[in-house]
């Protein structure tokens, strides 16, 4: 391994795999954005540490590349999974361009980690969507949210309302609750990918009186899901053939 | 712990997570599909093992339940996540029914690292979809594909084609082919959560050219993925906004 981007799981130790602790101990350079990083102290003692801020990935992802040129083994830590959101497209990316080698490690994405915290809401087909129109214009964010609603995905949205965009978040909240019935299971978790993560259960009508920001992960259920005894379960398919 | 649901990763034991190791090491009784136990053989030793054939997950669950009624301490063992078509909604409904507390263990799906062996191509939104009719009405199949080909979602395709429906895996294709440019990539991956797997780098055009079957995990690209130097990488926007 000379560079490698691993995914760390939601930010406890204990969901970190052998392969990314692995990784992590045989570093010589550690990249990471810095909320990333503080879950995972006990691996960076000793180590070169680069840490980033958030809207810099290429910047990170490069100075990552430049080091694993320069001969030593690097890691690039992303939060949850690397592929999903994270820090594997900006270093395949730079790695691409300046002809250097990289592998990518898998983590418990943040996805499966709210899941896992709500009960089993993605038992059957769901979409993930981030809500951010920093790189992709609402008009086709809001296209995806109608078709996945349309044909009875769950719903899986990442970053979904911030201090600046909290007017897009509403129209979003105001398009599930027009396409899918307002009794329709929800779960909110804030925090996942850090210590003192909190969740909530809720449902489509009420989901505007959520204080959800982007630490919040929402999972809005299908036409099957249910709340039983604090589970949001979404059934493995249709009984009803 | 006395009842949990434990997901075990892509079937290599690097990719678990040390909570998972840590649930399965204090398990008096492991419950779990053959080739999933076949993954985690050193942490068999010394267990109860029920070993449990697929289509008989309720029955396993409830067994699993049975278990810890009796006081134990009882794994459900799940490959990837158990939540994302995994042993999580079974042993979440048996223990519903018998009063019995569950927790759930995440564990590294099988899409991202799958999408780890291609590259990034999950780097934008994507749909996960089971071709499985199993318990889907297909129409409802066809339907959310169309929905997020049109909505340009990466698609993830779980359960593809078996025997019994190569048919319908033909009528999959054709749906995407005629929805779809040709020169879209396409990675296939085999055997993604055991030993052997192996990957291939294809397009649209050229999908029904693969033996596709139950063992294979198929993701399309969207308008923006590319394959340069063997990955797949799907960006994380749209850069003409």
């Amino acid at each position: 391994m000379r560079l490698a981007v691993v995914g760390v799981g939601p930010g406890n130790l204990a969901d970190l795999t052998f392969r990314a602790a692995a990784y992590l101990e045989q570093a010589e350079v550690i990249v990471g954005y810095r909320t990333y990083l503080e879950g995972i102290t006990p691996y960076l003692e000793g180590k070169e540490v680069l840490p980033g801020r958030m809207r810099e990935e290429m910047e990170r992802a490069r100075a990552a590349v430049r080091q694993a040129q320069q001969g030593k083994r690097v890691v690039v830590v992303s939060g949850g999974d690397p592929g999903v959101y994270g820090m594997a497209v900006p270093v395949l990316q730079a790695a691409l361009q300046a002809g250097e080698a990289v592998e990518v490690v898998p983590g418990v994405t943040a996805a499966t980690a709210v899941a896992a915290m709500l009960g089993a809401p993605l038992g059957h087909d769901f979409a993930v969507i981030s809500l951010s129109d920093l790189l992709t214009p609402w008009s086709l964010i809001l296209r995806r949210l109608r078709a996945a609603i349309e044909a009875d995905f769950v719903l899986v949205l990442y970053n979904p309302s911030s201090s600046r965009r909290q007017d897009k978040w509403r129209q979003a909240v105001e398009l599930i609750q027009s396409e899918r019935p307002g009794s329709t299971p929800v779960g909110v978790v804030w925090d996942a990918t850090r210590p003192g993560s909190r969740r909530t259960l809720t449902t489509v009508a009420r989901l505007d009186q959520e204080p959800v920001d982007m630490r919040a992960l929402v999972v809005v259920g299908n036409s099957q899901t249910t709340i039983s005894n604090g589970w949001m379960i979404t059934p493995r398919g249709y009984e009803c053939r």
